[in-house]
């Protein structure tokens, strides 16, 4: 057997937004026939002439392979686009984002379709599909028949990390990884406030801030070993006690250097708050759960 | 001229803390024949063990040595142990933790009392001194014939980086690293906040974020960028915009998951503020002007 004797799948794709269009390349780019609808037709022109075809309808893109793939703005447009689309036999792979618990809404209405179903979380943006070795991947949950028999053309565009059969977790993981950047954004934009009327050059302070945030990214483990275990103290170095101590010369320099504290102030509280309630010798793990209800 | 004709300089270091300890037992490792002073003189003893000269009084102990090292509790510390001590002639370095204004002031009293002055942040914690390849290390400002003179003796418990003649500047960087590093922790804790009632084990989830971080990262290439040029939209991908329409399925998904959302909304309120002044195109380094007044 050769290259020429394998026929790659065929595939749909509905919505060809800025992730959509890089998408469909990628499958192109790979051999899989592909079949793309977007609801303003102009913007499938330019990969017909890449060797799309261009259905006129949703229905019709749909009736055209058994793999679906949908990339739309949100939840809602993704209802709208499909509502009266007959879904029977088909593989839905929804890579619109969205929350978990519209991830499983969404499962459970495909299913009632006779679709099998499998939501994704794309950790990309559009430079980074199709493009191996750029870092970017997609969370998938859902159907792991699914996923087993489609794995290879879902690989294509970016890596693809199945995450349970839970079709919530692929968006609880890409909102927590969000989540998680957009505190550590949080804490580079006060940093650079910090040094901002000083004659401290950006680009010196960058690569100091990257290697120690990069340093420091591991302490997730060991926090991940206090949850696991329930112990909050195991392998605490710097602890709770000394951390509030040392919020304050973090304090005290954000005034001396006219920047607002407001976004460290609310973790601040948080551990002041588990200190009070004894726990000196912990990290800062027990804020967790201060923060569920 | 081999290293036994070699003799390695004196140095006298004031506070065996839990930093002070490590700190002099890296140098008495090295060779250095070192000088100690604690002001509870028990702590001192196990280091007489190991070689060090334990002086009786802090004067006793700047007496014996050109080069002086304090490592106390705080600035105040400082200022009191060496209340009465003849300074003149000698190297000050002060790895005390404090504000650049803390440090700019004492290093203004240093020079008056004829002394040059260091002073020192030090990035790491306990178990990272004397151990080489633990990514620890110093940073200094201040004097910068001090540093060129003593850099020999300083970089023996870690690794010694100049910032600038500004003696605020050692702290500055220091506190604007820790700042950052609080961010990244509120938006860690968050993360696993989510994820926490769901059956996604914490050990699993720790290499994703990890990962995640270290790659993300880099972001903060692009906003000092920015800053250096003042056009805060160059090569952004992710604009405000969608940012801040990303932000509402962080925040359903936090409530979905019973999770308070403290942590992530004052950053998510300036960038909404930033957009709302018309900013779409940017990325988040818009948020910094909002921070300093
Ligand atoms: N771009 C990124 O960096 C990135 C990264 C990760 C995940 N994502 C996710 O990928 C998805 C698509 O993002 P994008 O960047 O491609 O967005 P986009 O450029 O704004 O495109 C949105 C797409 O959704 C379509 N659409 C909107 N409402 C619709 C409706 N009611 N019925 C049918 N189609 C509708 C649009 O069609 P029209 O052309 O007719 O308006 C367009 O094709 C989003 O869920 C996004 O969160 C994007
Ligand atoms: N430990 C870390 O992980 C770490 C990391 C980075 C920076 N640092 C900084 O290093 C410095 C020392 O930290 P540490 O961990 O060694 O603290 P520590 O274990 O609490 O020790 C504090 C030291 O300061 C002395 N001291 C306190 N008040 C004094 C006074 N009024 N006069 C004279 N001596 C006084 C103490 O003497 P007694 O023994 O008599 O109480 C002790 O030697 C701090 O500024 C800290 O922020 C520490």
């Amino acid at each position: 057997m050769n290259d020429t004797t394998f026929e790659k799948s065929r595939l749909t794709l509905l919505g060809l937004g800025a992730m959509g269009t890089v998408l469909a390349r990628a499958w192109l780019a790979a051999g899989h026939p592909l079949t793309v609808w977007n609801r303003t037709s102009t913007r499938a022109e330019p990969l017909a002439a890449e060797g799309a075809t261009v259905a006129g309808t949703a229905a019709e893109a749909v009736a055209a392979s058994d793999l679906v793939v949908t990339c739309l703005l949100d939840d809602i447009s993704v209802g709208e686009a499909l509502s009266d689309v007959d879904l029977t036999g088909k593989d839905l792979v929804n890579l619109t984002t969205g929350t978990p618990a519209q991830a499983r809404a969404r499962a459970a209405w495909a299913e009632k379709r006779g679709a099998r179903f499998l939501d994704g979380g794309i950790m990309a943006v559009p430079p980074m599909i199709g493009a191996p070795g750029s870092g970017g991947y997609v969370f998938y949950s859902g159907s792991r028949a699914l996923f087993d028999a489609r794995q290879g053309a879902l690989a294509i565009p970016a890596g693809a990390m199945y995450v349970g059969e839970d079709p919530g977790f692929a968006a609880l993981h890409d909102v927590a990884l969000l989540s998680a950047m957009t505190g550590m954004f949080a804490g580079v934009s006060h940093a650079f406030a910090l040094i901002r009327k000083e004659e401290i050059a950006p680009k010196d302070f960058a690569p100091l801030l990257v290697d120690w945030l990069t340093a420091m990214a591991p302490y997730v483990y060991g926090v991940a070993g206090h949850l696991e275990s329930g112990d909050y103290t195991k392998g605490v170095v710097s602890n709770l006690a000394m951390m509030v101590e040392g919020n304050s010369t973090l304090l005290r320099t954000a005034e001396e250097q006219g920047v607002s504290s407001e976004l460290l102030t609310p973790f601040m509280a948080l551990m002041e708050r588990r200190l009070a309630a004894g726990h000196s010798n912990e990290g800062t793990t027990g804020v967790i759960d201060l923060l569920t209800h």
